[in-house]
């Protein structure tokens, strides 16, 4: 019987990434919750159970529990509008998937833990899930944070998000193009399926573009350069890394050039 | 002789949120340089002395060396421009006290390494000076990152930093007000010395305000409420904390209201 979640932050990938805090919580958890995309997120699969299998010892019982994932509406990925909207009824559809779940856990499963890609701060759904969750079953529930993909981008980068006393705003590719401004200060860009700073060439071409992608994995790609002389190759780089792998994650960094 | 010079994020004081690899890291360095800013920062000296003491085993030999923090001159915090110059003839001078270190190595002291506070991507000077470093001797680095105030803050509140597609703005105190607008998203502020989300209580007192003090510490503050409603208490919780430490470090979150 459930009586506290986890919601834990396991990094890029790399196992090196978990905190301490991580490796503790992944050793307390009875359930993992997975969400099954289907085959093609079979990359991901693969490294959360590399990374129970760093954290957990030998001798602890866990299970790894897969929920199926309901599907967005075709409409969801429309506009913006609808984007949040569609993400909304997913979300609904989530939450009855993971209640069903939990009400059916074995007598000696009181903990049930989400693996959560980075940090659950950034650009993913668990904590509204388990905010929904939380209305319905009672339980205590933490949080745990880890790496995310901007962090891990300006470590390998080697540069700082900021510049000296200035903003840092991190925003999605769909939202880049209408919302970009200097006066944002450096810009952290996710969640973008079609490298939308190709759309500010014509009005900034002096950026600078410090991209990566696969970051915390033996395929991690980095490029940097001036915004309209490296666009192409980050553009060439990635589709072939796609064609590769059958899917690609990256993030970019926008900032004005040094003065 | 140095060749290699690390740049170690170490989360926020408690060792569990350091990652593995800052872990390995810390046991690979033969210096650690530390700016000795005084005994204003005690607590901070011995947070480090303490993850040092954590993660490095007591066979492995290493010191912690005190390099003097040149003071920021008057002018440097008068304003927003003074600030960005101020702060980097600050920096001119911290590189010159670094050199002065690093050439002075034993031979068999070929790491360095600097420790830094949350994540070296986060209004940090550490990495400027690493570069301005790498102009006059030859070495090579790393940059390891590390849990920051903004994340801690959020598991704590076990909140997302962002709303469904919506950005993330991370800004300083200094600038809060005249930058401030809905359009930027949920907006993280750090470096805000005299809680500068209360001249936004006219404007938007309906923001939601989730500050955290001392995150990651045995003394850490929560608090959290509407704008308009909490900035009271928030102001008078941290006067008394400041007074009873002889300082504080806070960082907060302004979202608008779920709607
Ligand atoms: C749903 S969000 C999850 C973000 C995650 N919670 C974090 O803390 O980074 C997915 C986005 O994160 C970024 N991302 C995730 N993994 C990445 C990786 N290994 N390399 C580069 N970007 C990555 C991409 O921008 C991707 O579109
Ligand atoms: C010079 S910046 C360093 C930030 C750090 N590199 C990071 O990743 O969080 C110092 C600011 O970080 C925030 N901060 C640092 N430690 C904190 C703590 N323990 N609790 C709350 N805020 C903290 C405060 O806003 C403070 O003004």
């Amino acid at each position: 019987m459930i009586d506290r979640i986890r919601v834990i932050g396991i990094g890029m990938g790399d196992p090196q990434l978990l905190t301490g805090q991580a490796v503790e919580a992944l050793r307390s958890v009875d359930v993992f919750l997975v969400a099954d995309k289907g085959e093609r997120a079979a990359d991901l699969v693969r490294a959360r159970q590399a990374v129970c299998d760093f954290a957990i010892p030998a001798g602890r019982r866990y299970r790894l529990l897969e929920v199926a994932d309901p599907r967005r509406g075709p409409d969801a990925e429309r506009d913006a509008t609808a984007y949040g909207s569609g993400v909304r009824d997913w979300h609904a559809a989530r939450v009855d998937a993971y209640a069903e779940v939990l009400v059916g856990l074995g007598p000696d499963e009181t903990t049930a833990g989400f693996l959560v890609w980075g940090d659950p701060a950034f650009y993913d759904s668990t904590l509204r899930v388990v905010d929904a969750l939380a209305e319905r079953i009672p339980f205590s529930h933490d949080v745990i944070p880890g790496i995310s993909a901007p962090q891990l981008l300006a470590a390998r980068h080697r540069v700082p998000l900021n510049r000296i006393g200035a903003p840092v705003h991190v925003t999605t590719g769909r939202r880049l193009v209408d919302e970009y401004h200097p006066g944002l200060g450096d810009v952290v860009v996710m969640l973008d399926g079609h490298l939308a700073c190709r759309g500010l060439v014509d009005r900034h071409p002096d950026l600078e573009l410090l991209w990566g992608a696969y970051l915390g994995t033996p395929d991690e790609l980095l490029l940097r350069g001036r915004l309209a002389d490296v666009v192409d190759e980050v553009s060439t780089v990635r589709a072939a890394a796609r064609e590769r792998h059958g899917w690609v994650m990256d993030t970019y960094l926008l900032r004005p050039p040094a003065s």
